[in-house]
């Protein structure tokens, strides 16, 4: 997506050799019309797929599924982290590890909110090595509904989970994918 | 907003004599149409008041605020929590006070994303003791920004938070204020 790129470009921070920053537009501060251009092509690129709901993983993840929700005109259910979950025991769980942190957050769907006549498109802000994906998939899996895609804003070519997930047969859509960001320098994949 | 207390007589859950649950269409699953119409609303009250930035808290905030900013076509800035920020050390930080929780936690906005030229709308999925308020109220005062108003999407107005921001002198406008809710029963104000 030609401007996701360009905007990548213009305001993403490079630090170190594979941490980018994207919190001007991204995840922190959220230029939400970047974001309706964002959903709209998630839309174009899962139309088809006669998607049922639309399931992320707080809280980046949740802006970036509400606007892309109502090209859909679905639902979003978002995964919640850690102790304080408030939605009640009758939960979906799974583990996810965190390379960043270094430590492993359990995050939780009520049991609820998905079912085995589910089409589900997941959508995240970031893959890189794709845990918090497997975490969802897991989830989703649980609930006997169906994965449809995974929809990613900025996908870490350099690491391994889009691809890995890809192996396994998951159809996984970036809209920007970076190939290596060395001594600051973004090329795209 | 009649459309939303109906849907919280529909489907809310009231546990004990203050405890709403509103996830299965507010803060768990989310309900994009109803988001739209909120949003649609909350531009009603403040189109007049040249807002340049949404700001919310994550995570529940975050829907909410990147729907109504549509109507707004401004960017949205969300307050993050805890340790784990990955936002640098260039922020403005407040402590909050949960109830619930008996903790307090450190929530931060980067001062790259908020200045003295920025007119704020506030905007939250519950209003109870107005503590997130008053922290999101501490940064934007450090910043030197104009908090223009609070957009609260349920109130509860047996709580004083509301009343008490009110008497500060804010513009707090809740889309659903609710009296009372003894033995399950939700009564409007």
């Amino acid at each position: 997506m030609e401007l996701l790129k360009q905007r990548i470009l213009a305001d993403g921070k490079v630090i170190g050799n594979d941490c980018l920053k994207v919190d001007m537009f991204l995840n922190h501060q959220i230029d939400v019309g970047l974001l309706n251009e964002i959903g709209r092509e998630f839309h174009r690129l899962f139309a088809e797929n006669n998607i049922t709901k639309i399931v992320t993983i707080e809280a980046s993840g949740i802006g970036i599924a509400c606007v892309a929700a109502q090209y859909f005109s679905v639902p979003v259910v978002f995964a919640k982290k850690g102790a304080n979950k408030n939605i009640g025991n009758n939960l979906y769980t799974a583990d996810v590890y965190s390379f960043t942190k270094g430590t492993t957050t359990t995050i939780a769907i009520s049991k609820d909110y998905l079912n085995e006549k589910d089409r589900v498109l997941i959508i995240d802000d970031f893959m890189a090595n794709g845990k918090a994906a497997h975490g969802l998939i897991n989830i989703i899996n649980q609930a006997g509904a169906a994965v449809e895609g995974i929809g990613i804003v900025i996908e870490k070519g350099f690491q391994s989970g889009g691809d890995a997930l890809r192996s396994l047969g998951y159809r996984v859509e970036s809209l920007a994918i970076i190939k290596s960001m060395e001594n600051g320098e973004i090329v795209f994949g």
